[in-house]
């Protein structure tokens, strides 16, 4: 869906030459630094702006969705809602207080914003239910995720499944997207059932993507595509960055094509996301902790930069390929890392990154005119981008 | 809730004397023909009434609900419509074209007649989306039970989670829960939104019922006391039936006091099947093939009549703990099957199933005060309890 919405449109938003740097709608109005290289580390908090920083308005999320979302698990029978509130970290397995972390609200937030810059502050007010709803499918597909890829910790504590079984994460899972659905569904907003349709739409393509990422794992390295790996990042990250926005300018009363380029704008910046989180998880990010460098090549995943090293037709992809075919041995990574970057993994990624923020930039200024309007917008898109890994 | 709304109302719904047979509404309107014992077999055809068989019922059902499930799962991208297609037994596992059973569409059936006991036929034309939905969360929770129940067989093909893994089976289901309530959330009806409200609620029952069922059967039989079997039987098996008819309920426009008797007698009706599956599930059916006879006591299985055993303080109730505490044995199956008779558990359960139908008879009367229009649904009512097993 994003990809057909990525053309060019308006002379401020081209990417600028080399593909390492992006322009950005809000250079026009006035804010001529410069927001730093996409993948690297910029020193600091974000350079002032007239929108909002993005540790405010993830901040204001917070504290404008949690009371829904309190009252939503609040509202499960008893165990389901042990297992919920273990979940967001509200709780301990024991069923004891806890100020545990439920996550950045990055989508709540996407939501929230949309809907301000389309609606401004009474639309941001009307969309709280519609960010709870999101929030609660992010965290369905968590609990879900974590059952299928036996991850045995989350946000610092065991997995649901590691702490209460397999059978009450899945259910617990169900329960949280019927939930989601179910805030929607009672919401009297006009912009809520096509709110839920498009959110339902989002599940059935995170659950597609899922797949997606399954079988790629299975099948050889050089069998699949980049296309098909982009495809599948698109629906397993950038769908539901993409319903976020897209969702808050259905409660803006955005017209169809501004929620489509809403849409857009999250799918593009949830794809630079995954590029620059694949590339951390090859070489890791000097600047800051986060996953161990070589954590993926280790794992033998097909991560963007390696579907790319193999397309690449370099010799150095031969010699991935062989690596690939190998068991996991030590110090591998390290091989594994310098053939995908010999055969241009690492800068494919990175250009592509780069190029997907700049379109992301130019279905923003499609969707959002005014650059003040989409300050914050942007704001949260960067720092998706930033906090990779 | 079904507890709370069964208090006798009128004359013509009270149970009959011994509490093995129920009267009905219908006797009052010229059809005196006994229904048949509950738990025994009836032989041939329903009786004539002035509704219709629920073969014909079922069978109206499918024809109006399949077409807009095959729409809806068509919208599936590729992996999760095949996964989806097998289960309904549309698809072999290859994708292939298959003729294969996709159940009996009870619930559906349900809703429809529902819908036009309130509302006539034009009624039940505009719930056929509101039926689909009821039967594609029907279909969710039995692709997430095969899996945490390890079921290598449904409808004589192996499940979902035996054909393609875990995952997918588990994604399968999260996308057919999306499509349900997809389905309501486009539904431009005015009754869709409190639909969709109400089967989200649903899915909640459901996951606490599957959750409180896994729970009790790693406990201690002495420890689980009747109730909490039976509010479990009702979460499990009740909610849904309840929602599929107080869902066509709503779709008729009926009043919050007759939606509420509608889910209350879908409720009593799947009490009351539950309790003879259970006993068929021990004692088995002597006139038809189905359940073998003493798979639950081999399985330990805390069912109905196992429950009242247990509450019954009669000194066969010490002999089944032992018998329960026993690992499994050749032959005592029977054993448990006679211990559990002796203690009342047979007798407790064929009433407490008669009684559960006298009372979802009552609340049909309340709902559907003409007893011609409620005649299809105590048609699908009888279906159901008679085929258990």
């Amino acid at each position: 869906m994003g990809e057909s919405l990525t053309e060019s449109r308006t002379e401020t938003t081209l990417p600028a030459p080399g593909g390492q740097r992006y322009a950005e709608p809000r250079q026009a109005a006035g804010t001529p630094e410069g927001r730093g290289t996409i993948g690297t580390q910029r020193d600091g908090r974000p350079a002032p702006t007239e929108g909002h920083e993005a540790a405010t308005l993830l901040e204001w999320a917070r504290a404008e969705v949690d009371p829904v979302l309190r009252t939503a698990l609040g509202s499960l029978p008893g165990p389901m809602r042990r297992i919920a509130l273990y979940h967001f970290g509200w709780e301990r397995a024991d069923g004891t207080a806890a100020e545990g972390s439920s996550g950045k609200a990055v989508r709540p937030a996407l939501v929230l914003a949309a809907a301000a810059a389309g609606g401004g502050s009474e639309a941001r007010a009307g969309a709280a239910r519609a960010a709870a709803a999101v929030e609660l499918v992010h965290n369905f597909t968590l609990l879900h995720d974590d059952v299928m890829d036996r991850h045995t910790t989350r946000r610092h504590r065991p997995t649901a499944w590691s702490a209460f079984g397999d059978a009450d994460a899945i259910l617990a899972g169900d329960a949280l997207q019927a939930l989601a659905l179910r805030l929607l569904a009672q919401d009297p907003h006009r912009a809520a059932p096509a709110a839920a349709a498009r959110l339902a739409d989002c599940v059935v393509e995170l659950c597609a993507g899922r797949h997606a990422d399954a079988a790629m794992q299975r099948r050889a390295p050089a069998e699949v595509t980049l296309d098909e790996v982009l495809a599948m990042a698109e629906a397993k990250t950038g769908a539901l960055l993409g319903s976020a926005c897209a969702i808050g300018g259905l409660y803006a009363g955005a017209s169809e094509a501004e929620v489509a380029a809403l849409d857009a704008f999250g799918r593009e910046a949830g794809l630079a996301f995954q590029l620059i989180d694949d590339v951390i998880g090859i070489w890791g990010d000097p600047h800051r902790t986060g996953k161990p460098v070589g954590a993926d090549p280790a794992a033998r995943k097909k991560s963007l930069p390696v579907a790319a090293a193999f397309a690449s037709g370099h010799p150095a992809a031969a010699e991935l390929a062989e690596l690939y075919a190998r068991p996991s041995e030590r110090g591998d990574a390290e091989h594994i890392a310098l053939a995908v970057e010999r055969a241009g993994g690492r800068d494919w990624a990175q250009g592509q990154a780069a190029d997907r923020m700049a379109r992301a930039m130019q279905q923003l200024a499609r969707a959002v005119p005014d650059p003040e309007a989409a300050g914050d917008l942007l704001a949260l898109a960067e720092f998706v981008t930033r906090r990779a890994g």
